[in-house]
Protein backbone atom coordinates (compact mmCIF):
# COMPACT_ATOMS: atom_id res chain seq x y z
CA UNK A 1 0.00 0.00 0.00
CA UNK A 2 2.61 2.93 0.65
CA UNK A 3 4.93 1.07 -1.96
CA UNK A 4 1.75 2.43 -4.13
CA UNK A 5 1.71 5.71 -2.32
CA UNK A 6 5.04 6.19 -3.18
CA UNK A 7 4.71 6.15 -7.07
CA UNK A 8 1.90 8.45 -6.73
CA UNK A 9 1.98 12.31 -8.12
CA UNK A 10 2.12 15.02 -6.59
CA UNK A 11 -0.35 17.48 -7.13
CA UNK A 12 0.05 20.87 -7.66
CA UNK A 13 -2.30 23.89 -8.63
CA UNK A 14 -2.29 27.47 -9.32
CA UNK A 15 -5.03 30.07 -10.69
CA UNK A 16 -3.06 29.81 -13.74
CA UNK A 17 0.74 29.32 -14.86
CA UNK A 18 2.63 31.15 -11.80
CA UNK A 19 2.68 28.17 -9.94
CA UNK A 20 5.14 26.53 -12.47
CA UNK A 21 8.18 28.53 -10.38
CA UNK A 22 7.18 25.95 -7.71
CA UNK A 23 6.94 22.77 -9.59
CA UNK A 24 10.48 24.20 -11.34
CA UNK A 25 11.89 24.14 -7.78
CA UNK A 26 10.26 20.75 -6.97
CA UNK A 27 11.58 19.08 -9.86
CA UNK A 28 15.05 20.42 -8.64
CA UNK A 29 15.39 19.26 -5.56
CA UNK A 30 12.54 15.82 -5.89
CA UNK A 31 13.77 14.84 -9.58
CA UNK A 32 11.96 11.47 -9.26
CA UNK A 33 8.72 12.49 -8.59
CA UNK A 34 6.07 12.54 -10.77
CA UNK A 35 3.63 15.66 -11.25
CA UNK A 36 0.39 16.85 -11.73
CA UNK A 37 -0.56 20.97 -12.20
CA UNK A 38 -3.46 22.03 -12.50
CA UNK A 39 -3.96 25.70 -13.97
CA UNK A 40 -7.80 26.99 -13.53
CA UNK A 41 -6.91 29.66 -16.34
CA UNK A 42 -10.39 30.13 -17.50
CA UNK A 43 -11.08 31.86 -14.01
CA UNK A 44 -8.17 33.37 -13.71
CA UNK A 45 -6.91 35.43 -11.59
CA UNK A 46 -7.98 34.78 -7.91
CA UNK A 47 -6.43 37.84 -6.07
CA UNK A 48 -9.62 39.93 -6.89
CA UNK A 49 -12.46 37.15 -6.14
CA UNK A 50 -13.75 36.57 -3.16
CA UNK A 51 -12.78 33.95 -0.33
CA UNK A 52 -15.82 32.29 -1.21
CA UNK A 53 -15.05 31.78 -4.89
CA UNK A 54 -11.38 31.12 -4.35
CA UNK A 55 -12.66 28.16 -1.72
CA UNK A 56 -14.74 26.77 -4.38
CA UNK A 57 -12.72 27.01 -7.19
CA UNK A 58 -9.82 25.35 -4.69
CA UNK A 59 -12.11 22.35 -4.23
CA UNK A 60 -13.51 21.68 -7.69
CA UNK A 61 -9.43 21.56 -8.70
CA UNK A 62 -8.92 19.49 -5.50
CA UNK A 63 -11.63 16.97 -6.25
CA UNK A 64 -9.75 16.75 -10.00
CA UNK A 65 -6.16 16.12 -8.69
CA UNK A 66 -7.76 13.06 -5.73
CA UNK A 67 -9.39 11.79 -8.49
CA UNK A 68 -5.97 11.11 -10.31
CA UNK A 69 -4.42 10.17 -6.68
CA UNK A 70 -2.16 12.19 -5.14
CA UNK A 71 -0.42 11.74 -2.43
CA UNK A 72 0.16 15.61 -1.48
CA UNK A 73 -1.19 18.41 -2.80
CA UNK A 74 1.07 21.95 -3.13
CA UNK A 75 -1.20 24.83 -3.46
CA UNK A 76 1.29 27.26 -5.10
CA UNK A 77 -1.29 29.92 -5.49
CA UNK A 78 -1.02 32.65 -2.61
CA UNK A 79 -4.55 33.67 -2.77
CA UNK A 80 -5.37 30.40 -2.62
CA UNK A 81 -2.80 29.47 -0.05
CA UNK A 82 -4.27 32.42 2.26
CA UNK A 83 -7.91 31.88 1.41
CA UNK A 84 -8.50 27.81 1.11
CA UNK A 85 -6.01 25.69 2.66
CA UNK A 86 -7.46 25.33 5.48
CA UNK A 87 -10.74 24.01 4.10
CA UNK A 88 -9.35 21.91 1.73
CA UNK A 89 -7.14 20.34 4.39
CA UNK A 90 -10.08 18.82 6.43
CA UNK A 91 -11.86 17.33 3.25
CA UNK A 92 -8.89 15.13 2.34
CA UNK A 93 -6.93 12.54 3.67
CA UNK A 94 -3.06 13.35 2.06
CA UNK A 95 -1.23 15.87 3.18
CA UNK A 96 -1.60 19.53 2.08
CA UNK A 97 1.19 22.25 1.77
CA UNK A 98 0.50 26.01 0.96
CA UNK A 99 3.12 28.91 0.44
CA UNK A 100 2.84 30.78 2.80
CA UNK A 101 3.95 29.34 5.74
CA UNK A 102 7.09 28.59 4.06
CA UNK A 103 7.51 32.50 2.91
CA UNK A 104 6.73 33.42 6.38
CA UNK A 105 9.88 31.31 8.05
CA UNK A 106 12.21 32.16 5.31
CA UNK A 107 11.49 35.97 5.89
CA UNK A 108 11.84 35.69 9.48
CA UNK A 109 15.06 33.71 9.40
CA UNK A 110 16.37 37.11 6.79
CA UNK A 111 15.61 40.14 8.63
CA UNK A 112 17.81 41.32 11.26
CA UNK A 113 15.64 44.97 11.77
CA UNK A 114 12.48 43.03 12.28
CA UNK A 115 10.69 45.25 9.76
CA UNK A 116 9.02 42.82 6.59
CA UNK A 117 7.28 43.99 3.88
CA UNK A 118 4.88 42.20 2.76
CA UNK A 119 3.46 42.54 -1.21
CA UNK A 120 0.52 40.73 -2.58
CA UNK A 121 -2.40 40.62 -4.29
CA UNK A 122 -5.88 42.32 -3.26
CA UNK A 123 -7.16 39.50 -1.68
CA UNK A 124 -3.91 38.22 0.00
CA UNK A 125 -3.39 41.27 1.55
CA UNK A 126 -7.17 41.54 2.57
CA UNK A 127 -6.90 38.07 3.89
CA UNK A 128 -4.19 39.01 6.60
CA UNK A 129 -2.49 35.70 6.37
CA UNK A 130 1.14 36.40 6.37
CA UNK A 131 1.32 38.86 9.17
CA UNK A 132 -1.20 36.77 10.92
CA UNK A 133 1.76 34.08 10.12
CA UNK A 134 4.75 36.59 11.17
CA UNK A 135 3.10 37.50 14.31
CA UNK A 136 2.31 34.19 15.62
CA UNK A 137 5.90 33.67 15.07
CA UNK A 138 7.26 36.91 16.82
CA UNK A 139 4.77 39.48 17.69
CA UNK A 140 6.99 42.21 17.91
CA UNK A 141 7.91 42.04 14.03
CA UNK A 142 6.77 45.26 11.99
CA UNK A 143 4.72 43.90 9.10
CA UNK A 144 4.02 46.19 6.19
CA UNK A 145 1.74 45.23 3.85
CA UNK A 146 0.73 46.58 0.36
CA UNK A 147 -1.48 45.59 -2.31
CA UNK A 148 -0.25 45.37 -6.10
CA UNK A 149 -3.17 44.45 -8.25
CA UNK A 150 -0.88 45.86 -11.40
CA UNK A 151 1.74 43.51 -10.95
CA UNK A 152 0.62 40.80 -12.05
CA UNK A 153 -0.68 42.14 -15.57
CA UNK A 154 2.79 44.13 -16.00
CA UNK A 155 3.91 40.53 -15.93
CA UNK A 156 1.71 38.33 -18.45
CA UNK A 157 2.04 41.83 -20.65
CA UNK A 158 5.87 41.20 -20.50
CA UNK A 159 6.68 44.92 -18.74
CA UNK A 160 8.66 43.61 -16.36
CA UNK A 161 11.19 46.09 -16.71
CA UNK A 162 10.45 49.45 -18.16
CA UNK A 163 9.38 53.22 -17.68
CA UNK A 164 5.80 52.06 -16.50
CA UNK A 165 6.77 48.92 -14.67
CA UNK A 166 9.23 51.50 -12.55
CA UNK A 167 6.45 54.31 -12.12
CA UNK A 168 4.13 51.71 -10.58
CA UNK A 169 6.63 49.87 -8.15
CA UNK A 170 7.53 53.06 -6.69
CA UNK A 171 3.92 54.27 -5.73
CA UNK A 172 3.29 50.68 -4.51
CA UNK A 173 6.66 50.20 -2.87
CA UNK A 174 6.64 53.72 -0.98
CA UNK A 175 5.09 52.87 2.32
CA UNK A 176 7.81 49.41 2.37
CA UNK A 177 10.81 51.63 1.40
CA UNK A 178 9.90 54.20 3.83
CA UNK A 179 9.29 51.64 6.47
CA UNK A 180 13.05 50.61 6.86
CA UNK A 181 12.19 47.02 6.24
CA UNK A 182 15.00 44.90 4.90
CA UNK A 183 13.23 41.97 3.74
CA UNK A 184 10.15 41.87 1.62
CA UNK A 185 8.09 38.53 0.88
CA UNK A 186 7.23 38.72 -3.02
CA UNK A 187 2.94 37.27 -2.07
CA UNK A 188 2.19 36.24 -5.19
CA UNK A 189 4.36 33.68 -7.73
CA UNK A 190 3.93 36.32 -10.50
CA UNK A 191 5.95 38.95 -8.65
CA UNK A 192 9.57 37.21 -8.98
CA UNK A 193 9.40 37.85 -12.78
CA UNK A 194 9.31 41.85 -11.66
CA UNK A 195 12.45 41.43 -9.11
CA UNK A 196 14.64 43.75 -11.34
CA UNK A 197 12.46 46.69 -10.89
CA UNK A 198 11.37 45.91 -7.17
CA UNK A 199 15.40 46.20 -6.74
CA UNK A 200 15.78 49.37 -8.78
CA UNK A 201 13.00 50.67 -6.07
CA UNK A 202 13.82 49.31 -2.92
CA UNK A 203 17.88 49.27 -3.06
CA UNK A 204 19.65 45.98 -3.84
CA UNK A 205 20.16 45.42 -0.13
CA UNK A 206 16.75 44.44 0.60
CA UNK A 207 15.90 40.71 0.97
CA UNK A 208 13.31 39.44 -1.56
CA UNK A 209 11.67 36.56 -0.43
CA UNK A 210 10.17 34.14 -2.92
CA UNK A 211 8.41 31.31 -1.33
CA UNK A 212 8.86 29.08 -4.43
CA UNK A 213 12.15 27.30 -3.20
CA UNK A 214 11.68 27.35 0.22
CA UNK A 215 8.14 25.08 -0.02
CA UNK A 216 10.07 22.95 -2.57
CA UNK A 217 12.29 21.84 0.51
CA UNK A 218 9.20 21.69 2.94
CA UNK A 219 7.43 19.02 0.61
CA UNK A 220 10.91 17.25 0.26
CA UNK A 221 10.24 16.82 4.58
CA UNK A 222 6.64 15.98 4.62
CA UNK A 223 7.23 13.32 1.55
CA UNK A 224 10.38 11.94 3.79
CA UNK A 225 8.87 11.66 7.33
CA UNK A 226 5.66 10.28 5.66
CA UNK A 227 7.61 7.90 3.85
CA UNK A 228 6.36 8.88 0.85
CA UNK A 229 9.80 9.52 -1.29
CA UNK A 230 9.39 7.76 -4.91
CA UNK A 231 12.01 4.90 -5.23
CA UNK A 232 12.59 5.15 -8.54
CA UNK A 233 15.80 6.57 -10.33
CA UNK A 234 13.93 7.75 -13.27
CA UNK A 235 13.28 11.54 -13.92
CA UNK A 236 9.66 12.34 -12.82
CA UNK A 237 6.66 12.70 -15.43
CA UNK A 238 4.53 16.09 -15.68
CA UNK A 239 1.26 16.12 -16.47
CA UNK A 240 -0.19 19.60 -17.07
CA UNK A 241 -3.88 20.26 -16.91
CA UNK A 242 -5.45 23.56 -17.27
CA UNK A 243 -9.59 24.79 -17.67
CA UNK A 244 -8.84 27.14 -21.02
CA UNK A 245 -6.30 27.73 -23.47
CA UNK A 246 -3.85 25.00 -23.51
CA UNK A 247 -1.68 26.75 -26.28
CA UNK A 248 -1.60 29.64 -24.33
CA UNK A 249 -0.39 28.45 -21.24
CA UNK A 250 2.20 25.79 -22.81
CA UNK A 251 3.97 28.78 -24.21
CA UNK A 252 4.07 31.49 -21.26
CA UNK A 253 4.76 28.10 -19.21
CA UNK A 254 7.70 27.43 -21.04
CA UNK A 255 9.17 30.80 -20.06
CA UNK A 256 8.03 30.36 -15.92
CA UNK A 257 9.06 26.67 -16.25
CA UNK A 258 12.59 26.99 -17.85
CA UNK A 259 11.73 23.84 -19.79
CA UNK A 260 10.22 22.38 -22.71
CA UNK A 261 6.17 21.55 -21.96
CA UNK A 262 5.02 18.49 -24.45
CA UNK A 263 1.28 18.49 -23.57
CA UNK A 264 -1.31 20.25 -22.04
CA UNK A 265 -4.44 19.05 -21.59
CA UNK A 266 -7.64 21.28 -20.94
CA UNK A 267 -10.58 19.84 -18.35
CA UNK A 268 -13.63 21.37 -17.57
CA UNK A 269 -14.15 21.13 -13.72
CA UNK A 270 -16.87 24.09 -13.30
CA UNK A 271 -19.20 23.08 -11.23
CA UNK A 272 -18.27 19.46 -10.70
CA UNK A 273 -16.34 17.47 -7.48
CA UNK A 274 -18.98 19.93 -5.33
CA UNK B 1 -49.27 37.02 -25.13
CA UNK B 2 -47.62 40.18 -26.68
CA UNK B 3 -48.95 41.88 -23.50
CA UNK B 4 -47.18 39.43 -21.21
CA UNK B 5 -43.83 39.82 -23.46
CA UNK B 6 -44.09 43.61 -23.03
CA UNK B 7 -43.62 43.35 -19.10
CA UNK B 8 -40.51 41.07 -19.60
CA UNK B 9 -37.38 42.70 -18.78
CA UNK B 10 -34.52 43.39 -20.80
CA UNK B 11 -31.52 41.03 -20.09
CA UNK B 12 -27.66 42.75 -20.31
CA UNK B 13 -24.28 41.04 -19.35
CA UNK B 14 -21.33 41.45 -19.33
CA UNK B 15 -18.08 39.71 -17.71
CA UNK B 16 -18.15 42.37 -14.69
CA UNK B 17 -19.31 45.59 -13.88
CA UNK B 18 -18.24 47.86 -17.34
CA UNK B 19 -21.25 46.99 -19.05
CA UNK B 20 -23.60 49.23 -16.61
CA UNK B 21 -22.30 52.00 -18.85
CA UNK B 22 -25.25 50.43 -21.28
CA UNK B 23 -27.59 49.87 -18.12
CA UNK B 24 -26.97 53.71 -17.88
CA UNK B 25 -27.68 54.59 -21.63
CA UNK B 26 -30.24 51.99 -21.66
CA UNK B 27 -32.46 53.67 -18.72
CA UNK B 28 -31.87 57.18 -20.62
CA UNK B 29 -33.70 56.37 -23.23
CA UNK B 30 -35.79 53.51 -22.06
CA UNK B 31 -36.82 54.27 -18.39
CA UNK B 32 -39.65 52.14 -18.41
CA UNK B 33 -38.04 49.05 -19.36
CA UNK B 34 -37.40 46.46 -16.27
CA UNK B 35 -33.77 45.28 -16.62
CA UNK B 36 -31.97 42.43 -15.72
CA UNK B 37 -27.87 42.70 -15.68
CA UNK B 38 -25.82 39.78 -14.87
CA UNK B 39 -21.68 40.64 -14.30
CA UNK B 40 -19.58 37.12 -14.28
CA UNK B 41 -17.61 38.43 -11.55
CA UNK B 42 -16.17 35.45 -10.60
CA UNK B 43 -14.39 34.28 -13.78
CA UNK B 44 -13.91 38.18 -14.97
CA UNK B 45 -11.92 39.07 -17.47
CA UNK B 46 -13.37 37.81 -20.46
CA UNK B 47 -10.27 39.33 -22.88
CA UNK B 48 -7.64 36.63 -21.67
CA UNK B 49 -9.69 33.76 -21.98
CA UNK B 50 -10.21 31.66 -25.30
CA UNK B 51 -13.45 31.53 -28.08
CA UNK B 52 -14.64 28.55 -26.19
CA UNK B 53 -14.39 29.82 -22.55
CA UNK B 54 -16.39 32.87 -23.89
CA UNK B 55 -18.50 30.81 -25.66
CA UNK B 56 -19.28 28.64 -22.51
CA UNK B 57 -19.38 31.73 -20.10
CA UNK B 58 -22.02 33.40 -22.12
CA UNK B 59 -24.31 30.08 -22.74
CA UNK B 60 -24.62 29.62 -19.21
CA UNK B 61 -25.23 33.10 -18.50
CA UNK B 62 -28.11 32.99 -21.43
CA UNK B 63 -29.62 29.88 -19.67
CA UNK B 64 -29.93 32.15 -16.33
CA UNK B 65 -31.71 34.81 -18.32
CA UNK B 66 -33.82 33.13 -20.55
CA UNK B 67 -35.25 31.19 -17.43
CA UNK B 68 -36.35 34.61 -15.92
CA UNK B 69 -38.31 35.21 -19.47
CA UNK B 70 -36.40 38.35 -20.93
CA UNK B 71 -37.40 39.54 -23.93
CA UNK B 72 -34.22 40.79 -25.38
CA UNK B 73 -30.50 39.89 -24.91
CA UNK B 74 -27.83 42.71 -24.76
CA UNK B 75 -24.72 42.03 -25.07
CA UNK B 76 -22.78 44.28 -23.24
CA UNK B 77 -19.21 43.60 -22.98
CA UNK B 78 -16.98 43.18 -26.05
CA UNK B 79 -15.36 40.30 -26.07
CA UNK B 80 -18.06 38.24 -25.51
CA UNK B 81 -20.07 40.38 -28.69
CA UNK B 82 -16.67 39.42 -30.77
CA UNK B 83 -17.39 35.80 -29.84
CA UNK B 84 -20.31 34.34 -28.71
CA UNK B 85 -23.26 36.50 -30.18
CA UNK B 86 -23.42 34.10 -33.32
CA UNK B 87 -23.24 30.96 -30.90
CA UNK B 88 -25.88 33.10 -28.75
CA UNK B 89 -28.44 33.84 -30.86
CA UNK B 90 -28.56 30.65 -32.70
CA UNK B 91 -29.70 29.10 -29.17
CA UNK B 92 -32.62 31.65 -27.93
CA UNK B 93 -35.55 32.55 -29.55
CA UNK B 94 -35.57 36.65 -28.64
CA UNK B 95 -33.55 39.13 -29.95
CA UNK B 96 -29.99 39.55 -29.78
CA UNK B 97 -27.68 42.42 -29.90
CA UNK B 98 -23.86 43.17 -29.51
CA UNK B 99 -21.96 45.96 -28.90
CA UNK B 100 -19.94 45.58 -31.76
CA UNK B 101 -21.64 46.91 -35.00
CA UNK B 102 -23.41 49.57 -33.25
CA UNK B 103 -19.78 50.85 -32.60
CA UNK B 104 -18.86 50.01 -35.81
CA UNK B 105 -21.67 52.24 -37.48
CA UNK B 106 -21.15 55.28 -35.65
CA UNK B 107 -17.39 55.37 -36.08
CA UNK B 108 -17.99 54.75 -40.12
CA UNK B 109 -20.24 57.73 -39.70
CA UNK B 110 -17.39 59.67 -37.63
CA UNK B 111 -14.50 59.34 -39.95
CA UNK B 112 -13.93 61.67 -42.70
CA UNK B 113 -9.99 60.09 -43.34
CA UNK B 114 -11.47 56.66 -43.66
CA UNK B 115 -8.93 55.64 -41.35
CA UNK B 116 -10.27 54.23 -38.21
CA UNK B 117 -9.03 53.11 -34.65
CA UNK B 118 -9.93 50.19 -32.91
CA UNK B 119 -8.51 49.61 -29.28
CA UNK B 120 -9.81 46.28 -27.17
CA UNK B 121 -8.68 43.41 -25.21
CA UNK B 122 -6.19 41.20 -26.55
CA UNK B 123 -9.11 38.37 -26.94
CA UNK B 124 -11.93 41.08 -28.98
CA UNK B 125 -8.32 42.05 -31.09
CA UNK B 126 -7.65 38.54 -31.79
CA UNK B 127 -10.88 37.80 -33.04
CA UNK B 128 -11.04 40.79 -35.98
CA UNK B 129 -14.71 40.95 -35.06
CA UNK B 130 -14.16 44.93 -35.73
CA UNK B 131 -12.35 45.12 -38.86
CA UNK B 132 -14.24 42.17 -40.49
CA UNK B 133 -17.77 44.35 -39.40
CA UNK B 134 -16.55 47.81 -40.98
CA UNK B 135 -14.76 46.48 -44.35
CA UNK B 136 -18.23 44.60 -44.70
CA UNK B 137 -19.34 48.66 -44.88
CA UNK B 138 -16.71 50.19 -46.51
CA UNK B 139 -13.41 47.92 -47.48
CA UNK B 140 -11.46 51.17 -48.37
CA UNK B 141 -11.20 52.18 -44.50
CA UNK B 142 -8.15 51.71 -43.26
CA UNK B 143 -8.59 49.74 -39.75
CA UNK B 144 -5.85 49.99 -37.36
CA UNK B 145 -5.82 47.33 -34.04
CA UNK B 146 -4.10 47.55 -30.97
CA UNK B 147 -5.00 45.22 -27.65
CA UNK B 148 -4.53 47.32 -24.60
CA UNK B 149 -4.13 44.65 -21.81
CA UNK B 150 -3.23 47.00 -19.34
CA UNK B 151 -6.12 49.28 -19.46
CA UNK B 152 -8.85 47.29 -18.07
CA UNK B 153 -6.61 46.59 -14.71
CA UNK B 154 -5.67 50.17 -14.66
CA UNK B 155 -9.03 51.42 -14.62
CA UNK B 156 -10.18 49.31 -11.70
CA UNK B 157 -7.74 50.14 -10.05
CA UNK B 158 -8.67 53.63 -10.20
CA UNK B 159 -5.50 55.01 -11.97
CA UNK B 160 -7.26 56.68 -14.72
CA UNK B 161 -5.54 59.92 -15.17
CA UNK B 162 -1.99 59.52 -13.96
CA UNK B 163 2.09 59.32 -14.93
CA UNK B 164 1.51 55.81 -15.13
CA UNK B 165 -1.78 55.74 -17.76
CA UNK B 166 0.02 58.25 -19.54
CA UNK B 167 2.68 56.02 -20.15
CA UNK B 168 0.91 52.94 -20.81
CA UNK B 169 -1.30 55.34 -23.15
CA UNK B 170 1.11 56.56 -24.91
CA UNK B 171 2.76 53.08 -25.98
CA UNK B 172 -0.54 51.34 -26.85
CA UNK B 173 -1.29 54.02 -29.14
CA UNK B 174 1.27 54.72 -31.02
CA UNK B 175 0.27 52.76 -33.89
CA UNK B 176 -2.99 54.68 -34.37
CA UNK B 177 -1.56 58.16 -33.55
CA UNK B 178 1.00 57.61 -36.35
CA UNK B 179 -1.55 55.99 -38.62
CA UNK B 180 -3.44 59.69 -38.66
CA UNK B 181 -6.67 58.26 -37.87
CA UNK B 182 -9.34 60.76 -37.10
CA UNK B 183 -11.77 58.25 -35.30
CA UNK B 184 -11.09 56.03 -32.69
CA UNK B 185 -13.69 52.85 -31.25
CA UNK B 186 -13.30 52.24 -27.69
CA UNK B 187 -13.55 48.66 -27.63
CA UNK B 188 -14.39 47.55 -24.32
CA UNK B 189 -16.53 49.02 -21.73
CA UNK B 190 -13.69 49.94 -19.40
CA UNK B 191 -12.27 52.06 -22.01
CA UNK B 192 -14.58 55.15 -21.62
CA UNK B 193 -12.94 55.84 -18.11
CA UNK B 194 -9.70 56.53 -19.60
CA UNK B 195 -10.86 59.11 -22.21
CA UNK B 196 -9.27 61.97 -20.41
CA UNK B 197 -6.04 60.05 -21.14
CA UNK B 198 -6.78 58.86 -24.29
CA UNK B 199 -7.51 62.67 -25.56
CA UNK B 200 -4.27 63.70 -23.97
CA UNK B 201 -2.58 61.05 -25.88
CA UNK B 202 -4.59 61.43 -29.27
CA UNK B 203 -5.11 65.14 -29.50
CA UNK B 204 -8.71 66.86 -28.47
CA UNK B 205 -9.65 66.48 -32.15
CA UNK B 206 -9.83 62.55 -32.13
CA UNK B 207 -13.36 61.38 -32.12
CA UNK B 208 -13.86 58.53 -29.48
CA UNK B 209 -16.60 56.04 -30.13
CA UNK B 210 -18.07 54.66 -27.04
CA UNK B 211 -20.63 51.97 -28.16
CA UNK B 212 -23.08 52.75 -25.13
CA UNK B 213 -25.08 55.05 -26.26
CA UNK B 214 -24.96 53.63 -29.40
CA UNK B 215 -26.42 49.79 -28.42
CA UNK B 216 -29.38 51.33 -26.61
CA UNK B 217 -30.82 53.43 -29.12
CA UNK B 218 -30.54 49.98 -31.68
CA UNK B 219 -32.21 48.34 -28.64
CA UNK B 220 -35.35 50.50 -28.57
CA UNK B 221 -35.51 50.44 -32.65
CA UNK B 222 -35.55 46.74 -32.34
CA UNK B 223 -38.36 46.67 -29.42
CA UNK B 224 -40.50 49.73 -31.35
CA UNK B 225 -40.25 47.26 -34.44
CA UNK B 226 -41.13 44.35 -32.43
CA UNK B 227 -43.88 45.97 -30.87
CA UNK B 228 -42.20 45.15 -27.15
CA UNK B 229 -41.83 48.37 -25.89
CA UNK B 230 -43.05 48.10 -22.05
CA UNK B 231 -46.70 50.19 -22.22
CA UNK B 232 -45.36 50.80 -18.45
CA UNK B 233 -45.50 54.71 -17.31
CA UNK B 234 -43.32 53.76 -14.17
CA UNK B 235 -39.77 53.95 -13.90
CA UNK B 236 -38.21 50.06 -15.15
CA UNK B 237 -36.74 47.81 -12.31
CA UNK B 238 -33.35 46.96 -12.71
CA UNK B 239 -32.13 43.88 -10.73
CA UNK B 240 -28.35 43.18 -10.40
CA UNK B 241 -26.76 39.67 -10.35
CA UNK B 242 -23.14 38.70 -9.66
CA UNK B 243 -21.61 34.97 -9.83
CA UNK B 244 -18.84 36.79 -6.70
CA UNK B 245 -18.46 39.56 -4.34
CA UNK B 246 -21.56 41.39 -4.61
CA UNK B 247 -20.14 44.43 -2.11
CA UNK B 248 -17.58 44.95 -4.30
CA UNK B 249 -20.15 44.87 -7.35
CA UNK B 250 -22.24 47.31 -5.84
CA UNK B 251 -19.60 49.72 -5.07
CA UNK B 252 -17.93 49.59 -8.11
CA UNK B 253 -21.31 49.71 -10.05
CA UNK B 254 -22.90 52.44 -8.27
CA UNK B 255 -19.69 54.40 -10.28
CA UNK B 256 -20.17 53.22 -13.33
CA UNK B 257 -23.76 53.57 -13.16
CA UNK B 258 -24.09 57.14 -11.61
CA UNK B 259 -26.85 55.68 -9.24
CA UNK B 260 -27.29 53.91 -6.24
CA UNK B 261 -27.22 50.25 -6.49
CA UNK B 262 -29.84 48.39 -3.70
CA UNK B 263 -29.42 44.83 -4.17
CA UNK B 264 -27.26 43.01 -6.00
CA UNK B 265 -27.75 38.90 -5.98
CA UNK B 266 -24.92 36.14 -5.77
CA UNK B 267 -25.66 33.23 -8.38
CA UNK B 268 -23.78 30.12 -8.97
CA UNK B 269 -23.80 29.23 -12.83
CA UNK B 270 -20.88 27.29 -13.25
CA UNK B 271 -21.83 24.03 -15.01
CA UNK B 272 -25.34 24.87 -15.40
CA UNK B 273 -27.35 25.61 -18.05
CA UNK B 274 -25.16 23.30 -20.60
Amino acid sequence: MKKELQNNPIGVFDSGVGGLTVVKELAKILPNENIIYFGDTARVPYGTKSKDAVIRFSNEIVGFLMDRKVKLILVACNTASAMALNEISKKVDVKTVGVIESGVFAAISASKRKKIGVIGTEATIKSGAYEKNIKRFDKNIKVINHACPLFVPLAEEGWINNQASKIIAVEYLKSIKNSGADTVILGCTHYPLLKKVIYEVLGRKIKLIDSASEVAKKVKNILEEENLINPSNKKGRKEFFVSDAPQKFKKLGEMFLNEKIVTVTKVNIEGKYV
